[in-house]
């Protein structure tokens, strides 16, 4: 057990009750493997599709814990979240699965395949205007005016555990890892993951992966404090936040080794690698953990490695140009 | 039972027996669903993800099941078979498995990834001059100076019930289902489905598809006989047959109700709408049925239609070209 914040406190008990939540709701996805990835990575890598998860992507496990785990003790008619990525996806289908009303709220700026996707599964768009407001701010002002529950992407105890159901389902289908991976943005992820993972098998080591322009969680790790940079440039979308949790810093710093940077390149050609090969559409920011181990960030020879392949919404012209670019 | 020829006969046991002899080496791939293609088909639909099958696609059923049973009655030192597409490498990867040499015999033209995925599974590859050499006659030269056995693509009782497997495994998943649709070339993998589905399931209506160029089966349904058309010109690769088989024919004439036809760019948004939102990636031929579906080339309303995703074999830098046409 080890405590978030203040009063919070997380263990395996809150993994498995989300494991039972999301229990014929969320897709058990399938694990992949291939003798050519392992053959030139020179390790046995076995891959955790989450691309391939409701919605596209991990973020379904948190979102859906998180609602389901909130109306079981308060009555949730309404829920409000800021993102423009694979979160908003996520939390607007589970509240259409629970027929509960939500509100997403988005730059003005965002990617219209990504508003689209957000308003088909019936959830509200709400515009805010990045340079000139907080979304902090708007979400909580939506909460209260619309008796609303926000749903954190990260840094919340439910979202944790959920995101640790990935590792615990891996763990389930291949018990004898050495080590396991996964990209790092907020760390809920990782987190949820090293958690599940540690608790199943105490010996496994924990590496998380970032892109070398968004390295705020490698530079926190180094100084033992939350650190914070500028928004990373950097085609990993998803990877893009400026600093690790409150919640799920110390978790990190307890559980993971390290952290490895991959280049947006190295992202493109694992990319590409994982679709020609094992025939599956990963987005750049969920190849991370494949990438490090692909380009041999750290020594993995002759080890069981464990990766989670996070998501798989990709713009169908970004991928044309990955692939012109690539030839 | 139904007649093949002379003197071989096809029935449930034999793809029973298939199915054993795969067991624990292909994969058991899985079955997709996609709510945002029922919603625009108006039908429910299951795929079974054959692009994701060892080797990447179906072909690995039948050539592991013709190698292997072939096994039992004789030692089998060496095989030969003439593709360029998926059967070479399915061919190629049981002879690896098996400990068995194998010759590939490919026109001199054939892509270069074809040619290098072959070899990467240790096959030898043999040139053939496709305006000046019969490969047929090569094939058989081959065969009696190697002491090797020939393993056709699909006009052969072992390959056909190791295709049927496919079916096999789908109703096994899904038993309620009202259509099997799969794409048809030499025949070889509807032949089997069908032998399958029909044991399994007496009521369901089977259907092929073909691309609108390579239509010799739907000739031959038409006709009642075996029809031979020139080489089509289409992006489905995999589907250039110009006649249906021998042995496959009189069992498509009597389970297949009829045959869809469908456009080079039916195929092209299908590919594109399964990589985008099932997340996975499947060749032009590898949609056929799935683009029949789609593009409601019958009347599917309302019922459960199970789609063979028959392959997954793309060259990138096409797959490239496919999304910057499609943008």
């Amino acid at each position: 057990m080890i405590g978030c914040g203040t009063e919070i406190t997380l263990s395996w008990d809150h993994i498995q009750q989300a494991q039972r939540r999301l229990q014929g709701v969320a897709r058990r996805t399938p694990v992949f493997h291939s003798r050519q990835f392992d053959q030139e990575a020179g390790c046995t890598v076995l891959f955790k599709a989450e691309n391939l998860q409701r919605a596209g992507a991990f973020k379904f496990r948190g979102a859906y814990n998180k609602i389901k785990g909130e109306s079981e003790k308060q009555k949730v008619d309404s829920v409000v979240a800021f993102s423009s990525g694979n979160h908003a996806q996520a939390v607007a289908l589970t509240a259409k699965l629970m027929g509960t009303r939500a509100t997403i709220i988005m730059p003005e700026d965002a990617p219209p395949a990504k508003i689209a996707a957000t308003r088909a599964y019936g959830a509200e768009v709400v515009f805010y205007d990045r340079y000139a407001e907080n979304r902090q701010d708007i979400g909580e002002r939506l909460c209260r005016e619309r008796s609303a529950i926000l749903v954190p992407p990260f840094d919340d105890p439910f979202i944790i555990a959920g995101q640790g159901t990935a590792a615990l389902e891996l763990l389930d289908e291949v018990p004898d890892l050495d080590f396991l991976l996964a990209p790092v943005s907020g760390c809920g992820l990782i987190a949820g993951c090293a958690l599940a993972a540690r608790h199943l098998r105490p010996q496994i080591r924990i590496l998380g992966v970032e892109p070398e322009a968004g390295n705020d969680t490698y530079l926190s790790l180094v100084k033992g404090e939350r650190v914070a940079i500028p928004v990373p440039r950097t085609i990993a979308d998803g990877l893009q936040v400026t600093s690790p949790g409150e919640l799920t810093f110390p978790i990190v710093k307890q559980f993971v080794e390290r952290i490895l940077l991959v280049s947006d390149a190295e992202l493109v050609e694992t990319l590409i690698f994982i679709l020609e090969r094992l025939k599956i559409l990963v987005e750049p920011s969920g190849v991370a953990a494949a990438a490090a181990v692909r380009h041999k960030k750290a020594d993995f020879s002759g080890k069981r490695v464990g990766i989670i392949l996070s998501g798989g919404n990709v713009d169908m012209k970004a991928l044309g140009g990955y692939l012109s670019h690539d030839q």
